[in-house]
Formats: C-alpha cells, structure tokens, sequence
C-alpha cells in the first residue's frame, strides 16, 4: 500500500504566516509538528515511510525534505508545474507502477487537521480494502456540519457492504461547490457528505479511469511513463506537463465513475481552510479566547478570539471575535468571519510589489 | 522668567509603550519628537534654555537629559520622591529665588501637546505680563469641548483685563474633578473651563501663598532653602521631602486663592491622557484611521483606527474602533473608547509580577 501526499498549495489565507514560500501544511499552526507532519505521522502509523510518497512544487521541496527526515528524499516527486489533482494524482500513480506494477494508493490532502487519529486510520483501512477489493474508486466523505458553500458535496448511494464494521455506501453523485441554497438543501437531506479530498483506489484503476474520462491528459502521461527514472525526464517531463489538462479529479473522474463508493469519516476533520477555520478547531477558554504560537496573552473583557503570537504578550481589552495573527514583519487584525478576505491584503501586497511580505 | 516643567508622570495609560522609565513625556506618540522635548522646544522660543527647569524623580533624569541636550544639566531638579505638585512647585520656586531673588515662572506639565503653537505663546506672554503687574495667580483655562469628568474645572469670574488682546479674567472658582451630570452642567454654563494644570506668577507670590495655606509644606521648604545647593543638601532634601504633604496646587493653593486669574487657551490643548485622546488628535484617513510610529498599514474595510507601529507592516480587516499598539515584547489590542482599561492590563502585570513588561 502506499501514501500519496498532494502538498501543492499556495495558501495565501493564512497570511501573514504563510507566504509563497510557506504554505499552510508548513506551517505549525495546529500544533507544534506542521500540518504536513501531522499527515505523515498519522499515516505511517498504517504505511511506511519508504511507501509515502509526495507530490509537490520545486519551491517547497527543499523545505518538505527538512520538515520529513524520515521520508526518503527520492519520494518528494516535483511537479514542473502546478495542473490541479488529476495530472497530479496520475503521476504519483506512474510512480507507484513503475515501482510494484500495482498497489492501492491512498490520496491525502497534506493540509487537513484529524481530530481523531484512530477512527482515521480506521477508516482509511477499511477503504482500502474496498479498493483492493471491489476495484472501485473510494471516497471519504465528511458529515457536515453547517451549509459550506467552500466544499465539493457527495451523494450517499446504497449501502453497498460492510467491511471492519463501517459501512460503505455506492457514490450517487458528486456535486461542485453549491450556493448556500443549494447547501442548505444537501444538509437538510441527510444524504449529502463534504468531499474531504480523499481518495483510496488501486494505481491501475485510477490509470484505466483517467483513460477513460481524460483521455487526453492519459497520453501525456503515458508520455511521462516512456521517461520516468531515465536519463530524458528532466528534458521531456516539463515540456508535457506544461501541456496537460489543469482538472480536478472530482470533476475529471470521480463525477463521471460508476464504480465510485463512499465512507463516512467522523474524525474531527478540519481542512483549516482560513483563520476562522483554525479558532474552531483550537482550544479555548471560557470567554472562547485561543492562544496559540507559543506567546502569551492578557484577556480583558474580550470573548472569542484567536491570536497567534510566538513570543510576544499580547493584551487584548474590550475587544469581541478578533484573530490576531503576529509575524517578525508583519501583523494581521481581523474581524472574525472575515477571514477569508485576508487574500484581499495579499492582493493588495501584490498589486504594491511588496514582495517581502507575500 | 523662568519655565518650570513638571516631568513626574508615571503614564501606564500608555502601556506597552510607556514602561516604568519610559513614561508618556518621554515618548515620541505624538510626533516624531518626544512630549517633553516639544514641550521644550515651544517655550525656549520664550523662555531661553538655562532659565528652563525640569523638576523629576530620580529614574527619569538621565533620559531627560539624554533627551535635552540644550538644557544644562544644573536645571534638572531631581525629586527625591513624587510630592504632587504644591511641593514641586516650592522646590523649583526655591531653586528660582536662590538664582535671581525672585521672577516670574511659567509652570508647565511635561506632557501635553499644543496644536497652535505661536497662540499658546502668545497667552502665555500675556499671562506673564499678569502675573507680574498684578502679582496674582495665572491659570490657562481651556475651552471644554465635552463634560470631561477627568479634569478639574475652572470657574470664569470678571473680567479684569486686556493685556497683549487677550482677556485676562478673575477665577470665581475652582472645581475638582465633577461627576458626569456637574460636567454637564459646567458645560452648559458656558462659564467653566478645562484646568489646563498651567500656571504663571512669581516665584515670590507663590512662596507666599504656600506659607498662607500650608504652612507646614512651607516650613519643610524653609528647610530645603536652608541647605540647598550646600553639601547639607543631599542629607537633608530626601529627609525632609519625605515628610512634606502630597496635595496639588489647585486642591492646596488656588482653591483658597483670592488673587487668581485666568487667561483663555485656544491653542488645540490636549492632556493625551490615554491612547483615546492620541486618536483624537492624531491625522487621519477618510475612514478615520491613524498611522502613526514609522510603520505601514493596510486598511481594509476599516474604520476608527489607531495602529501604532514602528517598523511592522499592520494589515486590518473588517475591523473598528481599534487601538493596535505594538512594540518590541507586547501588543496591545484595544476597542476605542476603553483605553482607560489600559491600566487593568498593567494592573495584573503588576500582580503577576511580569516586571519586564512593566
């Protein structure tokens, strides 16, 4: 079996922590191991270190090999180019196949936060044997617990097997980012799961799928494959990678496959997707006050707030759902529930070329 | 004529950027020079630098005299300990006559800020002129713009005179600090002006005011006169100051006076007595956001701001009526209108025994 990391993210909501060159799963902003880390040392629980492979930009490379002593350097696969989770997962595929002709390949997000490792792990096992198994493409979908207009949905199909005690369900649709409309309907249903960015397939099935829905994007990689490990990838895998489709695997497969089955993941699953997204998940006292980085901090008269400071005491008076985030060059005052415009700031660093904070 | 520059605040109303040796006079908040030195840099266009006093404890001399390089060192009266201001006032009244037998002096708080200073100059030269034809008491009242329950009030008596064109009235009364409905009505009135703690009149009158209504602060200075600038002097002052009353001048002297006057200051006074009042007469932005310490900011959906910074870019989003004041080791975030709180933070510092922040 084997562990496929997808760390390609840019992560511009996490500013002023994250930057071009430190995306979120760098960062040790949900404990003090990096989100990627945390990934990792979730799954070698499950799989090996020496079968955990990464894909990621040439940019971040250097800074996964530092943070991942323990993954050989020669699994960090580069992508010349950033093309969305379809060429990305097709690739890592390659890989796989070219090592052990076929393997089950499970296809982890690297910037997720697991509350429950254990029941992950779990579920994860379970899928895995549904794709060795069935020769299906598995899912894992998240209960949800409010109207996200932020995910992917998937419809609940029939129970389908039981296999270790957790029931797999046939996927009877997959559904793109709604309005909240739409979101509130999937929710009231009961029968609508978010799209955790998970997947548990065997190598070749994903190869024969992407085939078939993307046939396209299948001959360059089978371009790729005439080359891996040999003496012509560094020439030729950049110049056909630049030219493949840039398409979701959702979109490119999944909503196009019959063969697709879902579990449903309750473990504390977050995908930190802002700073809002991380108060949820951190704890917090009495009055909802987080602190994290490592800092210290006065609450006065204040309620719901998260600050991250590494060092510095702040004091915090009369002030109610503020994230307060401080960086050696930079500090961010934010309202919560507007954390998602914090990419407005780093439009407006960019449109200003302040290259030193982006 | 001398000046004489009360510089014995403590100023924890300014946390973090005020500390124990760094109090509000000694800060560069309101302009890129220090309150004090502004102070100084107004009146010797007045009053030349070797008849400019500063009367201060102990823990601040040497940074008012790194701070003041064109006062003479001589002119430093270091307090052995904090007496409120009838005792400063007497000591720097002794110091006066031991120079030149008697003169007219000009009593200023070291931390105030003046928007218009050439008016202020102007008042102030008229009340000297006063205070040596009439031999009186001369106070600068300031025109309230709101029911300050924070300040003492004076009451406007007859007028008196026209010196230099500026009206020159008898003080009826004077009033301590009101309750809100006392300020209200003070307001109202249109008879009662802001304590400015400004004061003009000889070195002579005053002494002999202090020996009318407190005879025993006079007799202790009588002994300070004795000793001063003798080698008796650094036995004796500290021993001596320490028994002397803590009373103010307006609560000890002109509350009893019956020669006291008062002159008008329309020169955009402000006390700066809390980073509230900073707000107020810091330049501002269109959304009503300050900038101030060298730093930058990017104000996004933002109004009512203060960010004090002296290097870090600060970004706000969605945010208002905040006062963002970072430095070096602490941080403070404070909704507007709640400055004052500024010193519960200080307070439970102060209990918890965080000496370095303090």
């Amino acid at each position: 079996m084997y562990a496929v990391i997808m760390a390609g993210g840019r992560g511009t909501r996490f500013w002023p922590r994250s930057r071009e060159r430190k995306p979120k799963h760098l960062l040790d902003i949900v404990s003090n191991r990096t989100i990627v880390q945390e990934t990792v040392d979730r799954i070698k629980l499950l799989i090996e270190p020496a079968n955990i492979l990464i894909v990621t930009g040439k940019k971040h490379a250097r800074e996964l090999i530092r943070q991942l002593p323990e993954i050989p350097a020669k699994n960090i696969i580069i992508e010349p180019v950033g093309k969305n989770t379809a060429a990305c997962i097709g690739l890592a595929a390659l890989h796989i196949q070219k090592r052990v002709h076929d393997a089950v390949m499970v296809v982890l997000p690297s910037d997720h936060a697991i509350g429950d490792a254990s029941e992950y792990l779990a579920i994860i096992s379970a899928a895995a044997k549904v794709a060795d198994q069935k020769e299906g493409l598995v899912t894992i979908g998240i209960k949800p617990t409010g109207p996200e207009t932020g995910f992917g949905y998937i419809e609940q199909g029939q129970l389908s097997a039981n296999v270790n005690d957790k029931k797999v369900f046939r996927v009877k649709s997959n559904r793109e980012k709604p309005d909240l409309a739409k979101a509130r309907e999937f929710v009231q249903s009961g029968k609508f799961y978010w799209n955790s960015g998970m997947f548990i397939w065997k190598a070749s099935i994903i190869m024969k799928e992407i085939e078939r829905c993307l046939p396209d994007l299948y001959k360059g990689l089978m371009k790729i494959k005439e080359v891996l490990g040999t003496t012509k990838e560094a020439a030729i895998l950049p110049k056909v990678y630049k030219g493949l489709a840039s398409i979701s695997i959702d979109y490119g497969v999944m909503e196009k496959a019959d063969n697709a089955f879902m579990l449903s993941g309750d473990f504390g699953w977050s995908d930190v997707g802002s700073w809002d997204a991380l108060w949820e998940i951190s704890a917090k006292d009495n009055q909802g006050n987080a602190l994290i980085g490592g800092g210290s901090a006065i609450f006065t008269d204040t309620e719901g707030a998260l600050v991250y400071s590494p060092k510095k005491l702040v004091a915090l008076v009369g002030v109610k759902d503020l994230i307060i985030v401080e960086t050696a060059d930079a500090l961010l005052i934010c309202k919560k529930g507007r954390s998602q415009d914090v990419k407005k700031v780093v439009d407006a660093l960019e449109a200003a070329k302040k290259k030193k904070y982006l």
